[in-house]
C-alpha cells in the first residue's frame, strides 16, 4: 500500500493534483481497489444498516461519479459501460433522475463484484485517455474542478468503506477480523500517556474557511466563504479523551445520569439501552465480576481486543461527547475554536492504523489522524454561503440541518484528505464513524 | 378579558412583576381560565397527537409547577391537592420524578375538569397567601425568581393551548370554531398591502442576548450571556411573506422542485404528501377545477375561512420557510441579524386576534405579534451559557438540538410575554405553531 | 337497571322480539343510555386504544344504525339529524360510504355528548312513530329483520361500551371505579369453589348452527346454516378456569416456558412482557416480597380489588387459554364440541354483575353468564354459508381471518343477548374482552 | 440433475428410504448443491426481506439439522464442524438454544459459502458413516424416523431456496434470470386451453389424513391423525384458475371492489397498493396504452417473459384467491374436500420446470406439480393431533394460527416430496411462494 500512500500524500501535500493529474487518478483510484482486496465478495455485498452501504456499491457509486459528471459530458463518443448503472450508483442527486432506494444497496447480488471491477477498469481507462498528457498547468479548469471533486469523493468513500466494513463483521456473532492483528503498526510508545494539559487561546475577531479567491487549493463548497468569527478566550485539551477518561464516566453513572444528556440523546440511552461506546463488548467471562476495566473488549477492524485505555475513545455519538463534556465540567469546543486552534499543527495522517491509538507526545496532539472530534457546532452554510448550481449542488449544502460538525480526521481518513478547514458532518446520534472528543473550556 | 390584558401588558410594561406581585399572579392565572372559558369539559379532555396536550393538561401542569417549585419548598405546612398529581402533571423534570406519559395525556378522563379547576383554586389561595403584603421590592430575590418563571411558565402554555386547540379542532372534519367569526377584531385596513420594501444593516461587531447583571427584567437563562457576534452587511423584508406570495412559491411548482429543499425537509414532503402549508384546505367544490387562488381556503380559531391573501402566511415548517427563501432568491435571516434588527422596534400585543392580518403601515412591520419567524440559527447555547441546577435547570439547555430558531411573537402570544431577545424554539418539520418567516439577504 | 333487565329478558326468553316491538326498541335502546349514566362527558370522549371506542362513539354508531339502515329507506320524510354523522359514525361498512378512521374516533369533541344524547332522541322519536301500533304479527318481515338485528346490534354494543370503557379507567394510574364497590350483588357463595369435574359427550355426527328455514329466533348470519359436525368422544370441564388454578400455571413458569406456547404468541409474550391476565396488577407494597397469591390484585369496573381465587381467571387472549390448556394437559374445546354440550344448558344471564365469581354449583356451570369461552376453532363460515347482499352483509363475513370463535356470554353481556349458536370472535392476541377458558379432553 | 431426480423419484414412489438409506441422503442432499450451482456467492447471500432467507443459509441449516438431531446425539465421536454454527443456523427451535435473529441470516458474510460447502461435506461424511451398510430393514426406528424427517426437511428447504432466489432477483431492477430461457423443458401443448369443466363428488363421511399405524411411509406431524370428515356434495374445478382468467377479474375491478375481499384482505390492497399478482410487472412501454393482455409480464425464474395466458395463475395470497373465488360465484375447496378428491390422482413432480405451464389434458389435472392450492380451511391440528416432545415437537405444530392451508405441489416442489395428506401452510397476505387456486362448489 506504500506506493499509494506516497502518491496520494503527494496530493495532500500540495491540497491539489501533482503535476500529472493522470498519475494522481490512478492512485487514488487503486487505493480504493486495494482497500476492498482483503474482503471477498460476500463481503463485498452486505449491507448491514441503512446507514452503511456494502463495498461493493462503494466501489461503483465513485466510478459513476466519474462516469457521469466528467466522462458522459465532456469525453467525446464516450459509452456507458451499462445503462443500467445510472440508476443503481446514484446515491442522492435527484437532479440526475431517479434512484435505487439507499436501504436496499445490500439486495443487489448484480452487478457482481467481478462486473463493478471491470465497471472501474472501463472507466479509468477513459479517464486516462481524458487525461493522457494533460498536466495540471493544462487542464481545463472546469475539468479540473470535477476532477479534484471526484478525486475528494472518492477518498470520502474510502473512509466510509471502512467504516461500513466495521460494522458488517460487528454484527456478526463470529467477530471477524478485517485485517490480521500481526499487521498492526508498532504502538508509538509503551510509555504512559501524559496527562492532559490545556491550550489557551485568546480569541477576538478571526478568520476561518476556505478563501476560494486566493488559494488555488481544493475545498469543499461548504468550506467557503472565509469569515470573520468574534471568539471569546478559550482553551483546548492537549489530546483526546481516551478510554480510560471514558470508563471514568461510566463508572460514575454516566449511562444512568439524565442531567448529563440532551433530552434527545437521553431518550435514545433509555431507548436503545445504550451502556458504553459502540464497539465495546463486555467479556462473557467477566459478566457478574466485579466490573473491573479488564471486562471490557473492543471490537476493531483487527477483531475483538483487550480495551486500550491510553487510546482514544472511538465510536461516540454526539450525544456521548457532550454528556461526557459536561460531566467533566468542560464543553465541547465550537468549529471556530478548533479550526482557529489547528491553525499551526501539522496534517497527519495514519492510513493503515486502522484504530486511534494513545498520543506518542505533549503539547496540542491528536488533531489530526486519530478520531473526528464532535464540536458544538451545527452543521449549517458559513454566512455568504450559496450551493453551486446542478447536480455537484447536492453535494453538501441540503445536508445542512440537525447534524453536528466534526473536525480533524481519523484512522480511516486516506492520506491527503485532511484540512484544517474541512468541515464533517453527522447527525447527533451516529456512531460508527470513528468519532471522538476533545474538551474545550471558556477562559 | 379586557381587565386581564391591561394587567398582563402592565408585565409586559416593565418586563418584570407589577409593583404588587399578588394582583400579578391573579391577573396572569386568569387569563388561561379565560382562554379555556369557550371550551366544553370534552374540548379540554382531547389530544390530537403527542405534540399536543389537552387543554385540561395545560391547565394542571401550570398549577403544578407553581405547587412543586414554590409551595412544597417554600410554603410552610403547605398541602399538596392531590398527591397523584405530582406524576400526572409533570412534563418533563426527570429530577422531580415520574412522569405520566407524554403521548397519554389525554387518556385521563380524571381528574375531571372541575376537579382541575379546583386545584386552580386551591394553589392559587396559597399562593396569595405567600404573597399577600409582598411588594415588590420586598419579596425574596429567589422566590421572585420563581414566581416570575412560573408566569412566563403559564404564559408561554397560554400560546400553547391556543395552538394545542386549533389542532384538536383541525383534525375534526365538521371544522369546529374555537371563538365566532363574529368576535373578529376589525381589520385593521382594507387597502392593499404595500409591496415589501427592504430594511439595511451595515451589521459589524454587535451584541445581543440579555444582560443579566445589567437588567433586573425577566429573561429565560437560554438568552443568557449577553454576547458580541460579528455580523455582515445585511437587509431584511420590511413584512412578513404574505399568503399571496406564497401562492406564487405553490404556483411555481415549490413542492415539486427537490432542488429548493434541504434533504430532509424533501423527504418530510413526499412522505407526508405536503402541498400547502398545514391548515389549508381546498374547497371541495374547486377540486378539479382551473386551481385559481379562490379555492383556497385555512382553518383558523374563527373556522375555516377564505384565504386573505396579504395576510401573513402561517404555520409553516422550517423547511417550508427555508425552501420559499431559496425560491425568492434570498435566505432566511440569522437569530443575531433579526435581534439586532429588533432593538427599535416597539413590542405589539394582538391578544385575541387568533389570527395574523396585513401589516397596517409601511417599513418594519410584524416583528411582534403576527407570526413567529423562522431563523438560520439552529438552537444552541450562547458562549458561555450555563444551565441552571436542579429542576429548573431542564428548563431550556437540555433541548439544545435539532431545533431551530424563531423569533418574534405571534397573534397567540400573551401581552406582556415578548421580548427582542426572546428564543423560541421548534424542530424543523413542526407546523402546528403559528410560524412563518421573513427574508433576509445579504448585502 | 331492574326493569330495563326485565324487558330485555323478555326478548331474551322469546330470542325475538316481544309482542310489542315498539316497546322492546325502547327497552334495549334505553339500556345504553343507563349504562353511560355514571359516566362524565369527558369518561365518554376518551378513546384509550384502536380496538377501543369512545362511549360517545357508540351511542351514535348504534342511533346511526337504525338511522341508516330503518329510517332512511323505510320511512317516509324521515330527514336526517345531521348529514355529517353518516360519515362520523360509520364503523366499517364501505358500502355505505366514507368513515371517518377508527383510531381517531377519541379526537372529536363535537359533536359533545348532549347533542349525541338529542340525536338518540331524534331517532328514537322517528323509530316509535314507525312502530306506532305494529305488533309482533303485523310487522314487514324486511322491517322486522332490520329491527332485530339493529337491537342485537346495539346489545352487541353495549357490551363493548363496558369493556371499552374498562380499559379505558386502567390506563388511568387513579384507577378509577365504573361503579361503587358497594353496588356489588351479593357473592352467590362463600363456600369453597367444588373441584372441576367432567362432563362426557359420546359424539359422533351432530348438527350445529341455526337453523333459519325451521326458527323464527333471530340469529346473526355467521350462526347458519345448520349442518353435521362428526365429533369423536370428548369431555369438557365442568366449570372454567379460576384465578386460582392460573395462578398455579404462573407459579410453573407458564409465561417463561416457550414449549407451552404458539410461535405467535409466545413472540407477543416476549415483546411486550407478559406476565398474568390483562388486569392484574402487582400490590405496590409486595412487590420484592414472597410472591404469595395475596400479592396480586385485579382491575375491575368496580375499581382495584384483592383477586377473587375462585372466580374465573378472565381478561385472556386466546394464546394465554390455549398455552394454559397446554400446560394442563387438556386442550380447548372445537366451537362444536362446546355448542353440543350447550343443547340442554339454560340461558343465563348476569347483566350488573360486572365481574365474574366463582360457581355456585356443581355439575356443567358458567356456559353462560361469567367469561367468554375460546375455542380451538379458528372463525370460518359454515359450510354453505353465504353473505347477505348489500351494506349489512358486512356484518360478520369480511371477518372471517385470523380469529378465533369464542362461546357461551360474559358478565358484560345483556340479559337476553346470548344463544347456545352465538358465535364471537376476536384476534387471538385480544385480552381487553371478558374472555377465560374451558378445558376440554378427548376420550 | 436427472440422476438425482431418478434417485428421488424413487424415495417418492415408496414414499420412504430406498433400500439403500445412505444413498438416498446423498442424492437429496446433492440436490440441493445443484439448486445452488448456478448461482454465486453473492446471490447466495443475500436475503430480501425477513421471510426469505439466503441460500447459503438453506445450505447450512440444513446441514445443521442432521449435525444436531442424528450426528451430536447418534453418531459416537462425532466433533461438530463449528461450535459457532449451533446458534448461526439454528432457525425456529427455541429447545435447542439461541438462534441467530431471522431477519439477519443476510448480513453474515462469513462463514463463507465455500466454508459452508465444508460444512456439508463435513456432516455428509459423518452421516455416510453412520449410514454405511445399513439397510433399510437394519436402521433402528428411531434414527430411521429422524433421517426421514430430516429429509423431507431438505427437501422443504429445496423449495424455499427457489420461492427465496426468486424474490431476491425480482427486487433487482436488471430482472436477472436464475435459468437461461433456453433452458425451458418443451412447452407440453401449444393447443388452447380446454374450457375449465368440474368434477364431483357426493361427500358424506369420509376419512383424511396420514394413518401412522397402518403406514410405514413417511408423512409429517401435522398430517395425523387419520379421521373422519363429513362432507357435504360437492365439485371441483378440473384445473386451476389461470393467468387469462385472472386477467378477467382484475379488468372487472377486481382490486377495486372491497365486496370482493375479506376485511384484512382489503386493508392490505389499500396499505400496499396491490394491482396484479406478486410477479406480474408492466411493460413500461405499454403504460398508458389501451391495457390489453399484452402490456403485462412475468418475472420468473428464467427472467421477465410475457404473461403466458393459460398457465395457472402463480404467487396469489390467500386474499387473493379468495376474492377471486367470491368474483367468480365460487369458493375455495376446504382440505378435506381437496384431499377426498385426491384420493385416485397420480402424484406428478415437474423438477426443474421452474414455472407453471399450461394443464395438457382433460379431466381432473394440476392438482400436484403446478401451484399449491389455498384453501378456505385454517391450519389447525386435526382432531386427537399431539405434538412431539423435545425439539423436533417444534416443527409443525406451534405455528397452528393465522395461517392457511395450501394443498398439492409446485413446480418447486422436488421430486418425491408431495402427498396426498401434505399439509403446506402460509400466512394469509404472503405471496412469494408457488401459490394459486382452484374453485370449489357446493352442490
Amino acid at each position: 500500500m506504500s506506493g499509494t500512500e506516497a502518491a496520494v500524500a503527494q496530493v495532500g501535500a500540495s491540497g491539489t493534483l501533482s503535476a500529472d493529474p493522470a498519475e494522481t487518478y490512478c492512485r487514488v483510484r487503486e487505493h480504493s481497489r486495494a482497500l476492498a482486496a482483503p474482503l471477498s465478495a460476500e463481503d463485498c455485498q452486505v449491507q448491514s444498516m441503512p446507514d452503511a452501504s456494502p463495498v461493493k456499491w462503494h466501489l461503483g457509486h465513485t466510478t459513476w461519479f466519474f462516469e457521469t459528471f466528467i466522462l458522459t459530458p465532456h469525453a467525446r463518443g464516450y459509452v456507458p459501460f451499462d445503462p443500467a448503472f445510472r440508476v443503481i450508483y446514484n446515491s442522492y442527486y435527484n437532479t440526475v433522475g431517479d434512484k435505487h432506494p439507499r436501504p436496499e444497496r445490500g439486495l443487489l447480488s448484480r452487478p457482481s463484484l467481478d462486473r463493478v471491477l471491470a465497471y472501474r477498469a472501463h472507466v479509468d481507462a477513459a479517464m486516462r485517455a481524458v487525461l493522457a498528457g494533460t498536466t495540471q498547468a493544462a487542464i481545463a479548469p472546469s475539468l479540473r474542478a470535477l476532477l479534484e471533486l471526484g478525486l475528494h469523493h472518492e477518498q470520502q468513500h474510502q473512509e466510509l468503506l471502512l467504516t461500513d466494513v466495521k460494522h458488517m463483521l460487528s454484527v456478526n456473532p463470529l467477530y471477524p477480523a478485517y485485517a490480521p492483528i500481526g499487521e498492526a503498526p508498532a504502538r508509538a510508545t509503551a510509555t504512559p500517556t501524559p496527562t492532559a494539559g490545556w491550550t489557551r487561546f485568546t480569541g477576538g475577531l478571526v478568520e476561518i474557511g476556505h478563501d476560494a479567491s486566493e488559494s488555488t487549493a481544493f475545498a469543499f463548497d461548504n468550506e467557503s466563504p472565509r469569515h470573520q468569527v468574534f471568539l471569546r478566550p478559550y482553551q483546548l485539551a492537549d489530546r483526546l479523551v481516551s478510554n480510560r477518561d471514558y470508563l471514568a464516566f461510566i463508572a460514575d453513572g454516566g449511562y444512568r445520569r439524565h442531567e448529563l444528556w440532551l433530552s434527545d440523546g437521553w431518550d435514545r440511552v433509555v431507548r436503545e439501552g445504550w451502556q458504553a461506546p459502540f464497539y465495546w463488548r463486555r467479556d462473557d467471562e467477566a459478566k457478574g465480576a466485579s466490573g473491573s476495566d479488564g471486562a471490557w473488549r473492543e471490537f476493531t477492524l483487527r477483531g475483538l481486543v483487550p480495551l486500550d485505555l491510553d487510546a482514544a475513545a472511538c465510536h461516540l455519538s454526539f450525544f456521548e461527547a457532550d454528556a461526557y463534556a459536561r460531566w467533566a465540567e468542560a464543553r465541547l469546543p465550537t468549529e471556530a475554536e478548533w479550526e482557529h486552534a489547528a491553525a499551526g499543527v501539522a496534517l497527519q495522517a495514519n492510513e493503515g492504523a486502522l484504530h486511534p491509538t494513545a498520543p506518542d507526545r505533549v503539547g496540542l496532539t491528536q488533531m489530526f489522524g486519530a478520531v473526528w472530534q464532535w464540536t458544538a457546532s451545527a452543521y449549517l452554510g458559513y454566512p455568504g454561503f450559496v450551493t453551486a448550481e446542478g447536480a455537484v449542488g447536492e453535494y453538501n449544502g441540503k445536508f445542512m440541518c440537525n447534524q453536528f460538525v466534526l473536525r480533524g480526521s481519523s484512522v480511516a481518513t486516506p492520506a491527503g484528505h485532511a484540512r484544517r478547514t474541512y468541515r464533517n458532518f453527522f447527525q447527533p446520534e451516529k456512531r460508527w464513524q470513528f468519532s471522538g472528543l476533545r474538551l474545550a473550556k471558556s477562559l
